[in-house]
Order: C-alpha cells, then structure tokens, then sequence
C-alpha cells in the first residue's frame, strides 16, 4: 500500500512550536514522525541544540523605544520580512501529502527564502513553481558520478534558483536509533537525485547516503561555483579551520549547522558552535544558522552571535504536516512576532541592532526543571 | 457576570511563601490565578530567579551578639520595620475584591511603603485612604498623550505621593502563554490610567499595554522629575551602561528587575544583575530590588549585594488572596521574621551589617533534588 | 501522656547508613524523627553537606602495600580506633527511651570519644558512667547567669570531662518548618541545663535557644578556659577570619560544622568550608569536622582536607534508635570498615597517609541522576 | 543445586550495547547479573565514567573523503579490526555456561585480542584452544606464594600468551552493596588460582581478594617481568605520579582503569583520569582504556584523548550472556560499526587521524533530562 501521510491544509491553533511538535505526532504515521523527529545516538546533540540557548543571555536595554521594532532584512540581496529562511529538509511528503509544494508555497506566501533538499520529494520545477517568484536556493547532496552532477546543475539553473548549498559534512547517516527500531525505509521517491538513486523507496536512510559522493574537498566548491555560476554556500563548518577551508575555496557563505543533532552525537551545540565560526568568518561572508531554533528569543541570540539568518527545519515541518502551506507560514509568522516582542523588550528597533547587542555569558547551569510547578492551564 | 475572586479577610496559617502560592490556587479564579503566578516564555528567567539565590552563600560570623537583631532600616527618608517595600503589581482585586484597598492597608498596618501601579483596579484616592499615612510611591506607565501624563501627574501630587517608579524596560507584555492558553482577558477596569486607556474590560494584557507610550528616553526621566517636581526611581537597568544613563537623566535611584520573569524569557536573573547594577551604581543612589523574593535569606542576600531595599510582588498578592489586608500584613511579618533569624544565624545585628556582609561565590550546581527525601510531615 | 520512642537494643541489620535513616523512620515517632532528620529552611545546605564531597576525588595509588590499613589515630591525647568521634547532638531519649546512656556506652564500646550536649536527656553522672572510663567532652550552650555557668562548669569537671566544646555560631535556632508543620515541642527534660531552663517540656526549639546566651565574644571563650582549666573547642568557624578569632581568643581547636543543615540554610557544605578553615588553621591546632559523613570515602576526603576527626550525629543517632548501644557501635564499625576498604583502594596505610593525600578538584557537576538505573536487588 | 547461567549461542536482535543490558538481565541469575552490572558505593564513580564522555566534543571536519574509513589498527605488534580489544572480566560462566570459551571464541573470531582474568572460571589451555591463534593477554592477581606465583607464570609462557597486565590498585574488592543486598558468594571455581585460592564457591568477592597478594610494589613489576620474559602492562595508574612509578619499574604500556567504577566510589571518570595519563605517559609506551565505553563515540573520544586502543568488559559479557560467542563478536562489530560512522562524520579516515583530532572542552553541564520526550518508538 503506497505511503500517505497528513493531507492537513489550514490555519492551525498553536502557542509555541513545542506544541506543535506534540500535534504533528497525530498525523504523521509513526515510522515517519520518528524519522523527522528523532536524533542521533544518545541525542544528547540533539537536546544541547535547544539548551545551548541558555548559555547566553539577553540583558535589556532600557529607556528604549519599542514601539514598533522592524524584524526585516536584507539577507543575499534578498528583502526578508525577518532573518529566518526555510532550512534544506529531506522529503516533505513525510510530513504533508503536498510535500514541497505546500511548503514551498507557505514560505512564498510569507515572504521568506527557499532551500530546496537534493532530496526533495517533489521535483525541482514544480517546487519552483510552487515559489511563484520567492527566492529558491538548492542544497546538493553530490553524485559520485559528475555528469549527474553536472545535469542537476543545468536543471537547477533552469529554474533560476539563486545559490547552492553544499552540504559538507554530513554524507553519511548519522545513527538513528529510532528508525532502526521502526524499521523505518524510506517509502517515497526522491525525483531530483533518481538519476543516481533511482530506487530509494523501501530503502534506509543509509542507503540513501551511500549513493551520494562521500569524498569531497575544497576542490569540488571551486568546481561547483565554476560550473553552475552560482554562489556556493558551504553547510557544516562548526571551527575556525573549516571556516578558512571553505572560504580558501571560495565559499559564498558560511552555513553553522549540526543538523538538528541527526548525525553525530557527541559534538558540540550548533549554537555553541556559532560563537566560534562567527569570530572566524568575521563578517568576511554571511553566516546562516539553524539547528534548535524553536523560539523568537533563540532567534535573537543566533543573530546577536553573528548569524545573518536562521534556518528553519523541524518547525516548519510541523507546521507543514498540520496546516499544509498556511501551517508553515504559521510557523515563521509565530517565530517573527515572537522575535519581535524580544526585540521590543531588549530595546532594540532593528535587526542591525540585534548584530550589536552584546549577550551576557551564563556561567549557570542552563537547565531548569519544573518538576514541582504548579498546573497552571 | 462580572468577575470576582476571593474575599478574604483574616489571618491564614502558613509556614512559608511557597505555602502560599498553592494555596491561593485555590481561591484565585483559574485566569486571574494564571495571570498572577505564571512567567514568560519557557519560564526559565522566572525559574532562574529563585534559584539565583544559591548562586552565593552566607557564611556565618560565629562568638557574636545575635540575640536581638534590629532588621528596621531607614530608606528614602521612611522608618521601615526591616528592608522590605510593596512592588507595584497591576490589579489587585484579580486576587481579591478589596484589590488595592486590603493591600494598602496591610502595608500601611505593617508600616512599610507602598507601591501603586499604574494599572492600580482602584483609583488614587481611595488607595491613598487606606494607607492612612504611610508612604506611597507610584509607578508609572506613561501615556503617548502628554496632556494625560500631566493630569495623572497632578493627581499623584495631590495624592501626596512621594516619588515616582518610572518603569523603562516592559513597556509590551511579555509572551505569557499561560494566559494565551488560558484565553485570559482583563476583566476588571484600570481607573488610574482610564483616560488613555477607558475600555480594559475584556482585553489582553498586550492592548494594555498598546495603549501606554512604547518610545522612552533619558529625556522623560526628566520631564518627569522636572513636571512632578518628585524623585523619579528608573525601574529596569540591569547593566552598567543603563545605570549611567539613568543616572545621567537624573535617577533618584535604579530598581533592578525583571518583572517576575513575566516579561522577556532568556534573561538573567535579576539577583544575578543585582551584582552588576550594585557596581555600577556604587552607592550613588539607593538601590531597589525585586523579582524572586521569597525567604528571608533572599532579603539577606539581596541587601549583602547592594540592595537597599527589596520590594515584594506575588508573595504580597497571594497573602492578599488568601487573608486581605492582614494576609499582606503576614507575607510581610513572615519575611521580617526568617531575616531576624538569619542575621542570627550569620551573626549580624543591623541592616548596616548586612551592607557589609561578604557573601561566598557558589562555584558549583544551585539546584538540587529532593526526589528521594523521606517524606517528613 | 508520656513520651516514648524506640527501645531497641541489639545487632542491627543495614548495608550502609542511609539505610538507617530509612529504617529509623519506622520505630521514631514523627514529631522527633522530624526533629532529628529535617532541616532548615528549603534544605538547600543540609542536601549541599553530602553531595558536596563529589567535588573532591580521590586518585588511587597503584603499586602500593594497601594489605591491613590501620585507621587509629591519636587525636587530643586519646587513641582512637578511626578518627571518628561522636557529635553532639540533644535529647537522645527522642531516638531511644535509654538516650544518652546507650549512645555513651555504645561509643565507650566502640573505644572512640563522646561528646555531650548540654541539651542531653540524661544528666551528666549517668552519662559519664556509662562511658565507663572512655574520654568524654561537654558541649556548652552558654547561661545568660554567669553564676548557673560556673556551676555547670563545676559539675562537668567533677566528672573528668576532658574539654569543652563552645557553640559559637547557633545560639539561635534554625528554621526548621518540618517541626512547625507537625507542632513539635520538646517532649522530654533536658537536665543539663534545667537551672536556667526549668521547663523544656512542650516547649519549641525555638524556646530552649532563647533562654541561652545569645551574645557570645572571645572573652567568653577565655572566661571558660580560665574558669574550666579545660580546653575549649570552639564550634562554629567556617572562614579564616573566624578562626583567627577563635585562635586568638585561645581556642584549643577548631570545630568545623553547619549543624548538619538544621540552622542556616543558604549556607555552604560544611565540606566545603572545611577546606578554608583547614587552610587558615595551617597545623596550628586541632581540626574536627562534622555534617554529612555517611560514608568511609566521606571520612578519607574530610580527612585528606584537613580535619584531625570527624564527628558523627545523625547516623549515630539512627544507630541508637535501631539497635541501642549496640547500635551505635554498629554505625562507628560500619564507616569504619568503610574507611579502611577506602584506604586500601587509594593506596593508603595510616591515617597519615590520608593526611598528605591530594584530592583532585572536580570541575563537573556533583550530582547525578539514578532514575534510569535497573534495579539489580 | 549447581549455578547455571544463560546457555544462549547465536545472533542477538539488539540497537546498542544500552539494550544489552536491560536484556542480559532477563537471562542472567539475578545474583550473577546484580555482580556484574553493580557498581561501589553510591556508584557515584560508575555513572561518571559514562557520562564523562560529554565533558569532551566532537567538532566535525568537513569537505573531506569520509567514504571508507578504516578502523584498523596495530597495536602492541598484533593487527586489530578496530582499537577495542577484550578486558580482563571475572568468572565468564556467571553470565553464560560456556564462560570464557565462547568469549574466547567471540574475540577470535572477531578478529581481536583477549585478555583473560586471572579469576577465569575455564583454565587457561582450554581458553587459549578457544581462541584459535588469537592474541591472548593474561591479567594477573598475584599471590602471596611466590612460588604460586612462577608456577602460574609458567603455565602462562607453556600457553603462548603474549603480555601479562598486572592489576596495581584493586587489590580488595569494592564496597558493592548490591552484592550484600543479594547474598552473592562466588557459585563457581575459578581454576587458574585455585592453588591458591581452592576454595572460592560459596565465598564472597572480599574473600576471594583476600586470597591475592595485598602488598605490590614497583618491584613485582620488575620480577614479573624477568620471570615471565613477558612485557608487563600495568593497570590502575590514574596520574602523573603513578604514571611514573610504574614506567620506572619497566611497565610496557598503561592501562587506565576504574574497574568500571566497581572499586573505588568517590574516585574520577576513567575517561577524565585518562586525559592526565596521556599527557604523563607522552606517548613513551602504549596506554590502553577501559571502564564506560558503550557507543563507538567512546572510543573515538578515548583514541583522540591519548588512548591507543580501549577495552571492553559489561558491553561484551552482557552480548555473552545473550548470544554467547556469537553475541560478543556481535558486541565489538556493533561499536566498530558506530564508530566508523563516526569517523564518517567527524572527517577522519584512519586510526592516526582519530589520535590527532582535537576534541573540544564541553564547560557545561554534561548531563541532559529526557524526561518530556516523546515516545518515537
């Protein structure tokens, strides 16, 4: 029986991007909830991506005005309602029947950028299409073989897609327990890369991995940029030294992620992380961020530790599975006015602002537990 | 129907404030109840505020006089029982029919000062009756039309009250989902600010404070202080750089805060800034301190860190929920007991003392679990 | 009618001395048990005594002899077979109807020292007979009537007691809201002290403290050495300013101690205030150490940071209200055992040893969670 | 009636060596199973040495060739699949009737050496027969019988076996609580010291130490060293000076150990001590870990902290007692597998790249709660 997942299309009733999470596991088949949802190993990783945010804090400025702060930005020459972008997910027909149309949609709809997954459920033109005129960028996960490579940038291209993301660090599945035990393979076809895969459904996320190119180097960014003539923007580099190997190379921009503590557990916070690429990159090309954005206030801190703009993933993924295109419009309108309520009470007015603002370090334990709380809803 | 909450009058049996938060559970309409207890966000700042106090210990002087402590102080020219004001907290008669009249009487009976909010649910007068002399400050959110600002002004002298709160941080609400969950609404009229602001019956939090001036600077400080011809205490700074603006406005004291944990989540502790303000402010002015009280060895610890006074909020309402005028009275009894007890304990006998207490930096965990206590009582 | 407790006396089952307190719950009434296992306040000081040995480790010596350790020591003249001591502690009839009696003896049996509160449910003669011969010491709580002082100083020499220990720090109660909550009052008379507090009986704590001295100074301290001819211990001290103090008002030791987290809560660990004084004493004169030694590697490390002796209260106490004299022997021979395995897996062979043992600082949280454990008895 | 164990042969279903754990306890007596998987005391030191693995960061290498790490490795002259060799475990017949035959076999069959204890329950001939060839160790618990002694060596050498690993710390047994709670005596013989040690059913762990030699100095290193012609590795150094003693005396590599925090409670994570050993050791001769290695992550940070392979003890005897040779070889493929993923991940080919990779500090709390999860599974 083919695989369908929710069909949901609609506003959705949410308070935070916790909620949705829990929401999402009522219509999403379990197998692929597990997948979305999960982390690496331990999670450890996983849950320090959420926590590492209490490792800095926001110390109000007073006496400000606040009456109105203006979240937008001017992110790669593109004017975004505020610096949050649509991160590169693999196969959003996991979460939605509509896939990366809808998705696709919802963050046109909002105003936002786009990066289209190599491992999109949905193929590059209708995608595209979907985006009518929004800014698309594509993630690469490369092929072994360069004449694939080489078609996929012409197709790319094709579609006026503005930039590549490489992805650098992650070419091979990190150790997802939770699809092991579901016994979970992937159930849908992955159109962009079938020149390569032809056969990913009923395969694990391993074999999916296996079949991209697993040996790459500062050459193939040159390659990529040379080819296609378009910025290359190079996903994974969490230390000083790669910040220089990918820029050596001739990277467009830097892009700090762990992947939502997906692949390897044991390393650090992405958010941890960014303190040391942003002092590396030093403003030389834009930084992106993502991995454990679920609040306006993590927004504020990514920004005010030298992101120019966070990618969303998980979030809009729930927001997708429960209300479609509007539900992932939901999602960056929530976490906007979220940002912009932290903004007012920081006092600050712009995003500029925010890249001034001076975090204070919280030599605490960042944990807290509620354990003994009262009920309070 | 209109609402109502509790009409208690009379002493309550308690054995801490804590006691008094699940107590007043139970007689504080759920909404009303929400609106009071719960904090911003995921509630880590209001969590850390509490727990902040472990970050610094009292190491006892030992073959002292302890036997009869004086815990009276003298600030901004008032005799008080011990180093303990009323914070301004907005509409009290969510906790109690009597609202503000029960609290200020309870003050005035205990023979501190008190604080009246801007968002008072009684008017001036009738509050200023029920201090039958005591000292009252008044706390101002700041309406966009000057003409208001100057007629609430007016009243507030005629009231014969002392000084002025100036709050310059909070001028949004925080994202208090409690209350979205709660689908709370303002059900009581605002009468202090109903010129600016004539329909609060039936509104968010966030209408209300739409309505209040959003812009502040420097430059209102000393309108203000100039207009009223009153000291003006600059409610919010939390870092060196907002105290010399303050101050350089003409402050006649900073109040360090952060409203509870009510308004930006991802925060500091306000004990933790206590530590930076104190510095900063370096006896200049008087230093006033609120959010987390809840013991007595926190009025110790605030003061030993640069506290003149600490004012009290939720602990305050709740003995207001629960026992009126003398409730309030007995939250502020209570705290003025454990303090005498600790200056014992620590081998100080005057509030001076306390001034000149080193307290020991805790390097290690401040929280700790009680999951396997024995259950004693 | 009157106040019973336990009568047992004899061979008590337990794996270790958490056990007892778990098990001494069983045969104590509540209103004492509370009295005897609670602790001040939000217990943040009596938890911090325990966990806080986690912040010094012991490395192990390797290639060592480690065959038969001897833990003897000889500690203020007298050869004991551990540097363990018993605590002061009241009204041992709370945990045994023979109190103080089976405690003395059961220490006598053990061949260690016994301190004797003034707060003692038996009066001094029987309790030094019961001792038959092994070295006693007297803890004073100080008269307000020097004439009452002189003649329980006269008594305590016309037993032979040897010194006398000056509680310099706790002459004031603690807030011990576990007694308020079960309204327990003092149930039995207190001898000792019964010419200056008559009437103990159904009288709080809070009580008893109160009709002692309550302004103490190093004069009282020389008063007592030069009336006494005894040497005086001075209990309290937790900074080097404090010891000098104490030192130059001619103290014959220093007793490190927070009253097992029953006074001050906000406090540091007693352990950790250990390592100050045992640094500001410097080998001048004896260190004794108490709260929180449950365990033989508790014992090592007081040791390896300075203290001559620790000194037991609440386990002994479980002890005597389990087993009678037996019991308590049973809890000096369990830490004992314990001490001596602890030795011989750090490589240690004499109490010397331990003494020059380097503990290595433990950066990291002291704490852990066993709740995801599988139960293995 | 006779002991028995699991009889299980053959592959076991399992995600991690976690799971093994929790399904070792269902075949294995709760006695046998209660020593095995028990720590010392308040098995402080047990937890720590698995959640030490946190205070240490993978920090990703990206654009690299991550296809086809190579996990081999030389060491100590003998080619290794991977840097995890079998530690020396007490009594295999506990967890499984087959005993150290089927975790002989397991090893060799693996590919990998093995290192038999001297408290085996099968003698040495028919261990070294079940290895077929593979590299055996031998860990030795010297005997008081000097001539036990050289009798055992000799028995050791007519074996082949390549290093004797002398045991320098634990010469007692650990305070194991869980043993005494459950009345554990050994229930088997354990014949390569039976002549010293004839009669070890129905004793207890103590007195089975009791048995060895108590008194080691740096000299019986030399001894057994010329004896036996063999290297001798030792195993217990956790510092600098110990490091020291033991290479004076001729040691051939260090063994870093807290016997899986079996031993000594209040001591340091293996995985910390080992970060002192390395750098005392200087790479001078091989340094071999051991005690909380559960996931291929462990090992990568152990290489990467100074180890040049790691040693595995619970992991193996719970796959023993689940699918007996089989289960154990499945045991060391499981953590190759996982940590050749992550070396994929973290950007390294070979073993000598993990030993040049550096791990970042974690400065924070290296715990994390699950306790809100969802449930994925």
């Amino acid at each position: 029986m083919a695989f369908t997942s929710s069909n949901a299309e609609g506003p959705v009733d949410f308070f935070n991007t916790f909620d949705l999470e829990k929401m999402a596991q009522d219509v999403v088949p379990k197998g692929a909830f597990g997948y979305i949802a999960s982390g690496a190993g331990d999670t450890f990783t996983m849950h320090e991506n959420i926590r590492s945010f209490n490792h800095k804090l926001i110390v109000p400025h007073t006496l400000m005005d606040v009456e109105d702060p203006d979240t937008s930005t001017v992110f790669a020459g593109e004017s975004l309602p505020a610096p949050m972008i649509m991160a590169p997910v693999a196969a959003h027909k996991l979460a939605n029947n509509q896939g990366e149309v809808a998705s696709a949609k919802g963050v046109a709809d909002y105003g936002s950028l786009y990066t289209i997954s190599s491992y999109s459920s949905v193929d590059l033109p209708e995608v595209t299409k979907a985006l009518h005129g929004a800014p698309e960028w594509f993630q690469f996960y490369y092929s072994k073989d360069d004449g694939i490579n080489r078609h996929i940038m012409d197709r790319v291209k094709e579609q006026g897609i503005k930039a590549i993301v490489l992805t650098a660090d992650a070419m091979v599945g990190g150790n997802r327990e939770t699809d092991a035990r579901n016994g979970f393979t992937f159930p849908i076809p992955l159109p962009i890369v079938q020149e390569y895969l032809p056969d990913s459904v009923g395969k694990s996320m391993d074999y999916v991995y296996k079949s991209a190119k697993q040996k790459l180097s500062p050459k193939d960014v040159e390659y990529i940029a040379q080819y296609s003539g378009l910025p290359v923007y190079v996903k994974g580099p969490q230390s000083k030294e790669d910040v220089e190997r990918a820029l050596s190379a001739g990277a467009a921009g830097i892009w700090v992620t762990n992947h939502g503590g997906r692949q390897l557990d044991g390393g650090p916070a992405s958010f941890d992380s960014l303190q040391e690429v942003a002092k590396a990159v030093d403003h030389r090309v834009p930084v992106i961020f993502d991995s454990g954005i679920r609040r306006g206030q993590h927004v504020f801190k990514a920004i005010a530790s030298g992101a120019d703009v966070v990618a969303l993933g998980r979030p809009a993924i729930y927001g997708l599975a429960l209300g479609g295109s509007v539900g992932v419009k939901q999602v960056f309108e929530k976490l906007q006015a979220e940002l912009k309520l932290v903004m007012q009470l920081a006092g600050t007015q712009t995003v500029e602002d925010i890249k001034h603002f001076e975090l204070r370090d919280n030599p605490y334990d960042p944990s807290f537990d509620t354990s003994n709380d009262l009920k309070l809803v």
